[in-house]
């Protein structure tokens, strides 16, 4: 059975799965983080059945995650560039990253992420801006805006 | 086609994805987050199939993001709970609540974020937990650590 979009679900967290539920698209999404733009890196480095990536990547281009665009002298050639959009989804999978490293069964982080100025590790935390405070600390209400 | 595991892929992104990669997954965690606990206020609030609901808290189960409990006093009903490694999704869900406020369609976010104790909208932001810098000023490099 096929999975209903669930475009039509007033909540955040569902909009953004709608474009990114699939474990395929958030890998492609973490390769373009760190820079891969071509189809057959993708492809060696995700190891991908090719019709997949193909899938994935015309879903993402759809969305406006990714730009599709010729390469200079290259005819016929193509690369994957992510967009604005595309680039805030790095903490989605900094989320993950996070998560994987704290709580898979991995004998250690396989990747940890440098901050390229400082030479030094990140630490990674959620705060909230106003106050600083890390949002595991925080007690946490929502409220349900009507809409128009 | 069932997609193969992700478990033995070396990257703490694709163990996550192992874990909550299926969309009705992250969505049982987010409602989780916010205090549901019984079958059929998780099916009433997703409008799953049961059948469906029943597998993915069992996978949730399984992997320890929930335990099943006996509800006190009424025999043969049980609720779901977050463990530890539950709760630390909140990470996840806050991220992909924040992109989908930003860069879906809706008019406006649908749901705000309260801090209980000040009365007030948190604007969550991922900082380095060192410097305090905000992630999206950070020019990040990727270090991989070899394993054993």
């Amino acid at each position: 059975m096929k999975r209903r979009s669930l475009n039509d679900v007033n909540c955040s967290v569902a909009q953004t799965l709608d474009v990114v539920g699939d474990p395929w698209t958030l890998l492609i999404v973490r390769d373009a983080l760190f820079g891969v733009t071509r189809f057959d890196e993708f492809q060696q480095r995700l190891d991908i059945p090719r019709a997949t990536l193909s899938t994935r990547l015309t879903t993402l281009v759809d969305h406006e995650v990714l730009e599709r665009r010729p390469v200079a002298d290259e005819a016929r050639r193509h690369e994957y560039v992510l967009t604005e959009k595309g680039r805030a989804l790095h903490s989605v999978v900094v989320a993950m990253l996070r998560w994987g490293d704290r709580w898979s069964n991995l004998p250690e982080p396989p990747v940890t992420l440098i901050d390229a100025d400082r030479g030094a590790e990140i630490d990674p935390v959620f705060v909230d801006r106003v106050t600083g405070r890390p949002l595991s600390e925080l007690r946490i209400e929502r409220r349900f805006n009507d809409g128009p």
